[in-house]
């Protein structure tokens, strides 16, 4: 930092010299400070500017393990359920189909419950953005463009959709 | 920055004086730019650390959102060939423990490729930050705290770890 001259002293001594001058050598040293403290305040800013944006980056990458480890901490009662069904499999064949539907609506209910319902989209009008049609079929009495058939259901709905449905659409003769 | 005192211009001329009330008055107005734009920028980046900081929150919310909706989108093989087994159930009722196997299998990869495989635990030692003993056994031969059992798997480990082992464990009689 540079210092504030110090002519202010001489000033003092002679008394009929300018009068102005030790006001304005006051004045300079006031503002001299004044930038000195501006420059480190400006100084801290960019410094806690770096740090959060640094910060940003590390947390970016905790936020996604945490929700990776949350949502697949979700899963782990459907694999105890598969690994039990499956050491019964065994010793009573005629469980596991039962078994077997109480495992894929758990499954189901642990999508919905992560925001992601499966969806049937039977009979609603074919929409681009959330079907793709996989075949076309005329069918009497039913309107062009109608989902006659999901082949595959979509999970999610709107910006939570996490695919398409393929589905058939109906077409005129 | 600040710069340096300007005393060594009118030096020259004027060797033997102090500054006048030209070059005093020239120093204030100077010094006051410098403190006007050292208030914009410290401004600004205050300014920019805000922004930063309610970005950050959004940020989260969005990153979150994106690794949910990855991770869920893992598993739609699994529930696509749950159901697909369903279908089967009834027409072939002795193929579903195999699709129950390749439906575990799948699952067990899905867990992995998240980063959080299948662990076996049977044989090592207890270790508190893994396992939760659920039993305890006297065995032979086997040293005291050694892992005799598996009730329940754990997923993952170290700081990825999604759930401890539910474990039985050997004691000396």
């Amino acid at each position: 930092m540079s210092e504030a001259p110090r002519d202010d002293e001489a000033g003092t001594a002679r008394p009929d010299a300018e009068p102005d001058t030790a006001e304005l050598q006051e004045r300079v040293t006031e503002l001299q400070d004044q930038v000195t403290e501006l420059q480190d305040r400006w100084r801290r800013a960019l410094a806690d500017l770096d740090n959060l944006r640094k910060r940003v980056s590390r947390d970016a990458a905790r936020v996604r393990e945490e929700e990776r480890a949350r949502a697949a901490t979700e899963w782990l009662p459907v694999l105890d359920n598969l690994e039990r069904a499956l050491e019964h499999a065994g010793t009573d064949p005629s469980s596991i189909a039962e078994g077997l539907r109480a495992i894929h609506e758990q499954a189901l209910d642990v999508l919905a419950r992560l925001g992601y319902p499966r969806r049937d989209d039977t009979g609603t009008k074919f929409d681009p953005a959330r079907h793709e049609a996989v075949g076309v079929l005329s069918q009497e009495d039913t309107p062009d463009g109608t989902v006659l058939h999901v082949v595959q259901p979509a999970y999610g709905d709107g910006e939570r959709q996490l695919r398409p449905a393929l589905v058939v659409v109906s077409k005129a003769e």
